[in-house]
Formats: structure tokens, C-alpha cells, sequence
């Protein structure tokens, strides 16, 4: 347990890899040492070595993995880094601001992953939906395109001296029962979503992107282990009831 | 006027022409433009236009010299980043704690320099000594040593945060529709347990206080207008089907 082990960096498609390798030192400084690479570009490659510098002992720890989902196993609270502007609309929230609400949440036992998006595009709006909460590393509004591993750079250290300010552990809150991992998640809402379709709720009037808007509004909530349960048996008695029609 | 003119970011004798393309673009994300080199081993370089991707433009503005002392012509107030542990004693501030320090000289009309030395060993005591103040970046004890751009990032992003402080909070998050009123809610609760009841979901071995449960998730996760009305529209088209049978 620590801020430290409960931290997953994950890059997603990465193609300069050694932006792999001063991700890792990045880190390193900052004391963090859980790398995921969903479905690098040029990896493994000695470019990482050189640009690890004296952070090179993390690469055998590396994670490489093929699909987001995979790189979400085991996680219950996730992180999109993303500029401010998108489409979805979504709360975007500045690093400093909530930095202390990420350690609160590792505080409370919470795996969390931190996902970072491709050199030239970022993450995907579905990715993006997968994310308990977006971040922005506030900017110049002009040109706010920090490189990857210098993002990883800011958000670690953030992370790092909030986390040694308030060494006493968050003790505000607390909860009864686990917190769903990210995946169990994952299946509710695609569940819900179908149950929608064949109701033909999605057909009465219902505003445009209602699909995104409901990831949105299931993936914010933080659902616990037995939220998703209940949720999940009142759908399949939902289900039931249509196929007994 | 305003911290970006008064700040000037000065390197001392860089040897790889990469990290001053990098320092560049993390100025630039910062809204920092002033950039000295003190002697660099390796400029101009194709690498520094490569590397400063859309800071390009800040190029041609460089100050080149040759003597720490060029540098700091026209500058009354001087910092020197340095790891922690020197063997001169000195006060060595940790840049989160003194970064307001240093936008109030900048408020106070002071000229000021930011001093990061070499890739392999920093500054020398003669350097540090020619400087007002010193500040480290708080880092991983065993291993604090940033990247030479990276410290500039990280630097330029905790005088950006203190410098926009209030703004920043103004706008970290917004939200496209408006919240739900609090008795929207309750009344989507009470809907949503009626339905649940209709469908027998509470008697299949369902916790004790899964009405105070759903009540607490559906309370928690701050719904607006839209998906009060959507969850309404699916209730509403459960009851009918149940009604149909």
C-alpha cells in the first residue's frame, strides 16, 4: 500500500519510444514505479535504455499489454489526461485542483490508473469514457501540448508533493464495501445500454450522444461492488420480463 | 510586464542540443519565452528545432553568451536549481514553497533569473553563489535527479499554477447541463425503487438496506436535468412493458 504502489502509469500507442524511457526516469524521480504500455509502436527498443538514465532497474517491470481493457484489470479508479477542450462535454479538472482528491483515493485503498494519450492525438473519446475523472495540466491556452513523458513529468510531481504535505492518511471517508474494478463496470454499462436498446428508450426524443452521456454519468459515480450487483440483477430481471412478452 | 517577461530561463554550458529544444516547448506550454544559453557545447543544432516542435518561434529569440555574468546583466533577483544535498550550506527552498515568493518579486518589478546548470553536475559553488535564492524540486530521495528540461517544465508549471491561481479555479470544471434539482432526484429515487420492486429484484437475496444503498448512489453521483429525465424515460418504458403482459 502507498500512493506509490497503487499508481499505474498507463501510455497507450506510444510511438516515440524514447519517450518510453523519460516517462520511466520521470517517474523514478518521483518515485513511482508501475509502467503500463497498452500496444506500443517501438517497444522494446534501446532508445528507452538511453533515455531512462538511472530509471533503467523498471524496465524489466514494464507491462505490455494489447487493449485498454487489459491495462485496466484489477483497477478501481481511473484517470484521463486530456486538454480542456473535447466534444463531451465532461469535467475537466486542473491537476493542482484535485490532486489531493487522487491521494485521498489511493488513501482509501483505491488502484488507480493514469492514462496517457499518443504523441499526436491524445486518448479517444471512448477511452476517455473509461475514465472516472479527466485531467488537464493547466497551460498556456495558446499552445498547452506538453510532450508525454514531460505530462507524466508534471503529474507525478504533483502527485508527489501533495502526497508528502499531508502525510497523515485522509481518514474522511470511508466505505462499506469494494469498489468495483473498472471492468465489472465496463459490462454494467454495456449491459444497461442494451436493456436501453430493446426497450426503445433511445428512440423517444432522447438528445443526441445519450450513449456517451450514460457512460459518463455510470463512470463518475464510483460504483461499488454491490451497486453494480443490484444494477446487474435488476437489468437481467428487466430482461426477464421482455423475453417473457 | 507580467512573470513571462520578467523571467528568463538561463542554461549553463547544456551539452545535449535535445534538451534545449525540450526546454523551449516546456516554456512555451508554460507561456515562458525567455531563454539564455550560457555557453552551450552543442548550438545552433538541428535537434533544438526537432525537439521544440510548435515552440519553433522561440528560437530565433535566444540569448547566446558566453559568461554567467552576460547572463545576469539587467536581472536583480537570481535563482539557482540544485539538488538538495550541497556540501555549501545554504537555505535551499523547495520550489512549492517558494514559488510565491518569487511571483511577488516579479510583482515588485524585479528582472529574474532562473539558473539550471549542466546535465552531469549541475551548478558550481561559485555559480550558486552568485544566486538570491535556492530552490530544489522536491523529489524521490534516492533518486531526484530531473532531466534538464524536465526541472525547467516542472518549474515553469509551479510558477504558472501560483501565477493563475484564482483564474484556474474559476474555471476547472463546467458542466453542460444544468444539475438536477434535489427533488428531481428524490423522485427518480422513489421511481426507480418502486419499478424495482415491481420486478422482484429486492427478494432474491438482495443485502438488507438496499433501498438506503441505491438512495446513497443515486444521491452521490450529482445527476443533471438530462439523466434524471433520461432514467425517468427508462422507467417508464420498464413499467409499460411490465403492464403489457
Amino acid at each position: 500500500m502507498g500512493l506509490n504502489k497503487q499508481v499505474k502509469i498507463i501510455l497507450i500507442e506510444t510511438s516515440n519510444s524514447g519517450n518510453i524511457g523519460s516517462t520511466l526516469r520521470a517517474m523514478k524521480t518521483m518515485a513511482f514505479s508501475n509502467l503500463c504500455l497498452v500496444n506500443p509502436k517501438d517497444f522494446p527498443s534501446e532508445q528507452v535504455e538511453t533515455l531512462a538514465a538511472n530509471a533503467k532497474d523498471l524496465i524489466k517491470d514494464i507491462e505490455v499489454v494489447e487493449t485498454l481493457d487489459e491495462a485496466l484489470e484489477g483497477l478501481n479508479f481511473v484517470i484521463g489526461t486530456s486538454s480542456r477542450t473535447r466534444k463531451v462535454p465532461w469535467p475537466n479538472e486542473a491537476l493542482d485542483q484535485v490532486s489531493s482528491k487522487i491521494i485521498s483515493e489511493s488513501n482509501n485503498g483505491k488502484n488507480i490508473g493514469i492514462i496517457f494519450g499518443r504523441e499526436d492525438r491524445g486518448l479517444t473519446n471512448e477511452e476517455l469514457q473509461r475514465c472516472n475523472l479527466h485531467v488537464h495540466i493547466p497551460a498556456n491556452e495558446a499552445y498547452p501540448v506538453l510532450n508525454i513523458a514531460m505530462a507524466v513529468q508534471v503529474v507525478c510531481y504533483q502527485l508527489y508533493i501533495d502526497s508528502h504535505k499531508n502525510k497523515i492518511a485522509d481518514k474522511s471517508s470511508y466505505w462499506d464495501v469494494p469498489l468495483a474494478e473498472s471492468n465489472h463496470v465496463e459490462r454494467l454499462i454495456e449491459h444497461f445500454i442494451q436493456v436501453a436498446a430493446e426497450l426503445e428508450v433511445f428512440n423517444k426524443g432522447n438528445p443526441r450522444q445519450i450513449g456517451a452521456r450514460i457512460k459518463r454519468m455510470f463512470t463518475r459515480i464510483g460504483l461499488d461492488e454491490m451497486e453494480v450487483n443490484f444494477f446487474r440483477g435488476f437489468l437481467g430481471a428487466v430482461e426477464k420480463k421482455l423475453k417473457n412478452k
